[in-house]
C-alpha cells in the first residue's frame, strides 16, 4: 500500500516536471487528452515563457479557455509575447466582452499588428504571416546586422531570412539568409551577402496554396510579405507552410470523397457538424441521381421487352464512373501543382480521348468475352440474339467509358472556370453525372444494335 | 531589319545572363520546356558552382543527359559538389558501364555517402536524407561551433541544425539550432544552447510520411537521421519534407481516385505507361462488378414481375457508393494524419454506424417523397401498390446508405491491417463492393415487402 502511495508521487512529481520539461509539441498532445475546462487547473504554475510557447501551438485545443482564466494583466502579457499570427487566430475566438478588454489593454505595437492580421481573408497569404520580421537597412554591415540579430531574436518568429530594406523609402531591396550572412566578412556590406536576383515575396493576398508552390519551387524557410510599394507587412515561415500543405491535402481528399472539408479532426467534430458536411453533397448527388429513374422510365418499354439489357445497366454504369474517376482525380492534381493550367484544357482533352477510347476498347472486349464464355459454358442463357446483347454491351462499354474519361478530365476546368475550386469535382459528383448519361447512350446503342430484333 | 538584328542579339545576351543571375528554379523550369537532348548545348559554358545547383534540383528533368554530356573530370567534380542525396538518384538513373566509371573516380568519402543512401528503401527517410551534417563535439564552446560553421557552410545541405555529439563515443547528444547559437555566449559551452530534451531524430527505415508528421507537430527545420547506436549518418531537410507532402497528397488523391499514382507530372507521361498505371485498376473493378450481372440474373423472375424496381437501381446503387466514398476519403486522411490509429477502428464503427443509419433516413425518405410525389401528380404511375414500392426503395436506402458508410470506413483499416496502404480503398473500390451488396439488399428488401403483391 505505501509502495503505491510513493509510486503515485513519484509519477505526480515527474508529471510536473513534465509541464516545463517536455517537448512543447508532445505536451499540447498529452492536454488534448483531457477536456478543454481541465487545461487552467493543469497548467496553474506555469512559467509565463512555458505558456506563451504552449499557446503558439495551433494544434492547442484549450487556448480558449486558458488565456480567460487568466488574471487580466497576465493575459495580454502572454499575447503579447505569442507570435502576432497566433494572438491573432486566439483573439478571434474569445467571446466579448473579454475579447475588447484585452484588445484595450495591449500595447500599441501588438494591438495594430492584430488589427491587421485579423482584416486579411481566410486561405490568404496574410492570414498566415506573422509581423514579426527581422530588418536592416541596406546601408549596414553583416557585423552590424548580426549583432541586430542577437539583440531581436527572442522576439522574432525567424531569423533565418532577413529583409534588408531601402533606407529612405523602407522599400524591400533583398532578402539575406542568416547562412550566407555567418559566412560573410563581418565587415562587407548586407548586401554582400545577398544573391543578386529578385528576393521570392508575396502579397497579403496571395492564396495560401500559391505560396506553398513557391516554397516548395525555390526551397524557402521564410518568404516576406509585402505590399503594392513593396513595403514588408510581414513572413511567412515554412513551418506555417507545412501545416497549409497537410490541411489542403486533407480538404482536397474529402471534398473529393463527396462531401465538405471538415476543417477539425475526425474524431473530434460533433455528430451534426458531421452529419451537415456530408448531408448536404450526398442528398444533391441523390437529387442529381434521380434523373437515372427518370431516363430509365423513358425507356421503359424497351425495358420489357429485353430484361437481359437491365442485367448489365451496373456494370456499364460504374465503368464509366470509374474512368471519370480517375481522370478528374488526374486533373485535379494537375491543376493544384500547377503542371496544367486552365487555358490546357484542350491539351487534355486531346489526351483524354485517346486514353478512354483505349480503356473502353479494353472493357468492352472484356465484356463482350464475359457474355461468350457465360454462354458458350451454359452458365446463363442471354437468349438467341445474344451476340447483338454482347455487341451492344460491348459498344456501350466504349462509348461510356470514352464519355467518362472526357468529362472527368473536363469537369475540374468547367468548376475553376466558373470559379468554383476545382477539387468539388468528386468522385460521386462524376459518377452521377456521367450515370445519366451512360443510361441514355446504353440504350441508344440498344436501340441501333437490338432494332428488329429483340427490340 | 537592322533592328529585328539588333534586337535579337540583345535577347540572346539577356539569355545568356540570365543562365547564370535567374533563380535556380526558374532556370531549371525554362530548360524543362526544351527536350532533354538540348540542355547540354544551352548549359555549355556554364560556371561548375551554376551548373552543380542546377543539378541539385531534384525537378530538372534533363539531369542524365546533361551529366552524360561531361567530360569524365567535370562529371566527377560536379557530382561531388552536388548534395549526395541528389548525386545518389541522379547516378541510378545513369546507364552502365558510364555510371561504375563515375562511382570509381568519385573520392572515397562521396563513394561511401552514395553507396550508404543507395541501399535504403525508396520512401524511407534515408532515401531521402543528405549525408552533409554539421557535427561538433559536446566539449566545444558556442563560438568554436560559429568558427566551424563559418568553415563548412559551402558544403552543407543545411547548417541551421546542429548534431552535437559525445566527444568519446560518437553518439548524439543534443541538437542545437544557428538561432539559438547566434544569440548565445560565445564562450559557454554549446551544450548551454540547446534546450534540455530529448532531440527528435529519425532512423533510416522511418517512412518518410512518418517524417513529415514529425516536422509538422515539432516545427523542425531539419532532423538528424541516427542509427542503432545514436549514431548521426544523416539529416532530413524541410525542402525535401515540403516534396514529399505534395508528393504523397498527389499519390493519394489519384489513389483514391481509383489507379496507381503516377510518379511524373500528367503532361509529361507516355501514354503507354498512362494506359498501364489506369487499366489494371479499371479491369480490377470492372471483373469485380461483374458480380452485379450475376447478382442480377439471380433476381431475374422477380424483375420479370416487377420492372419497377429496375428504375430504381441506379439511383440506390449510387447512394451507397456515394456515402462509402465519403466515409474513406474521411478515414484515408485520418489514419495519414494519424489522427486514428489502426486500434480505433471500433471507435470509428461507433461513430459510423449512426451517422450511415441517419444518412440513410434522409435518402429514404427523399426517395419515398419522390415516388409519392410523382404517384400524385400524374407523372408517373408506378401501379396500385405504389406505397409498397416506395416502401421498398425507402428501407432499400436506409440499408444500403449504412452498409456504404460502414463498409467505406472499415475498408482502409482492413487494408492497412492486411499491410497495404490504406489509400488503395478508392472511391471506385468501395463503390464496387457497395454496388453488389447493395442489389442484394435491395431485392431482399423487396422479397419482405412485396412479397404476396408484385412479387
Amino acid at each position: 500500500m505505501e509502495d503505491i502511495v510513493r509510486e503515485d508521487e513519484a509519477t505526480l512529481r515527474s508529471r510536473a516536471l513534465d509541464l516545463e520539461g517536455e517537448h512543447v509539441a508532445d505536451l499540447v498532445e498529452h492536454l488534448n487528452e483531457h477536456e478543454p475546462e481541465e487545461a487552467p487547473a493543469i497548467l496553474a504554475g506555469l512559467s509565463e515563457d512555458r505558456l506563451i510557447e504552449v499557446l503558439d501551438q495551433p494544434e492547442f485545443e484549450a487556448s480558449v479557455e486558458l488565456i480567460s482564466s487568466l488574471p487580466i494583466g497576465r493575459a495580454v502579457r502572454v499575447l503579447a509575447g505569442m507570435s502576432a499570427d497566433r494572438a491573432t487566430d486566439l483573439l478571434a475566438e474569445i467571446e466579448e466582452p473579454r475579447r475588447s478588454q484585452l484588445i484595450a489593454k495591449l500595447d500599441p505595437e501588438t494591438r495594430n499588428a492584430v488589427a491587421r492580421l485579423a482584416a486579411y481573408p481566410e486561405g490568404s497569404a496574410g492570414s498566415i504571416m506573422t509581423t514579426e520580421v527581422v530588418s536592416v537597412p541596406a546601408n549596414w554591415t553583416v557585423g552590424q546586422t548580426l549583432q541586430h540579430i542577437r539583440v531581436v531574436e527572442k522576439s522574432r518568429e525567424t531569423i533565418y531570412t532577413i529583409c534588408v530594406l531601402d533606407p529612405v523609402t523602407q522599400a524591400l531591396v533583398q532578402t539575406v539568409t542568416l547562412r550566407r550572412l555567418i559566412a560573410a566578412e563581418p565587415n562587407a556590406p548586407v548586401l554582400s551577402a545577398a544573391r543578386h536576383r529578385r528576393p521570392i515575396t508575396v502579397t497579403p493576398r496571395t492564396d495560401r496554396e500559391e505560396v506553398a508552390r513557391l516554397f516548395s519551387k525555390y526551397d524557402q524557410i521564410a518568404v516576406p510579405v509585402v505590399d503594392e510599394r513593396f513595403h514588408v507587412v510581414g513572413i511567412v515561415t515554412v513551418d506555417d507552410i507545412i501545416d497549409t500543405i497537410f490541411e489542403e491535402s486533407t480538404e482536397d481528399v474529402q471534398k473529393f470523397g463527396g462531401m465538405e472539408a471538415l476543417d477539425e479532426p475526425y474524431m473530434d467534430i460533433s455528430f451534426l457538424m458531421m452529419m451537415r458536411k456530408r448531408a448536404g453533397w450526398l442528398c444533391a448527388l441523390f437529387i442529381g441521381e434521380m434523373l437515372t429513374a427518370t431516363a430509365m422510365q423513358h425507356f421503359e418499354t424497351e425495358l420489357e421487352k429485353a430484361i437481359v439489357l437491365t442485367l448489365f445497366i451496373p456494370l456499364i454504369m460504374s465503368s464509366g464512373g470509374n474512368s471519370g474517376s480517375q481522370a478528374t482525380s488526374l486533373i485535379i492534381r494537375a491543376l493544384a501543382l500547377g503542371e496544367v493550367k486552365l487555358r490546357d484544357w484542350w491539351r487534355v482533352a486531346l489526351r483524354e480521348l485517346p486514353s478512354g477510347l483505349t480503356l473502353g476498347a479494353i472493357l468492352g472486349t472484356l465484356g463482350i468475352i464475359r457474355i461468350t464464355v457465360w454462354q458458350m459454358l451454359g452458365l446463363y442463357d442471354y437468349g438467341e440474339h445474344w451476340i447483338l446483347v454482347a455487341a451492344t454491351v460491348g459498344t456501350g462499354l466504349l462509348g461510356i467509358v470514352t464519355f467518362g474519361s472526357m468529362t472527368g478530365s473536363m469537369l475540374p476546368f468547367i468548376l475553376q472556370r466558373l470559379g468554383f475550386d476545382p477539387a468539388s469535382a468528386s468522385a460521386p459528383f462524376v459518377a452521377t453525372l456521367v450515370d445519366v448519361t451512360g443510361l441514355v447512350i446504353y440504350f441508344s446503342v440498344a436501340l441501333v444494335i437490338l432494332s428488329g430484333t429483340l427490340l
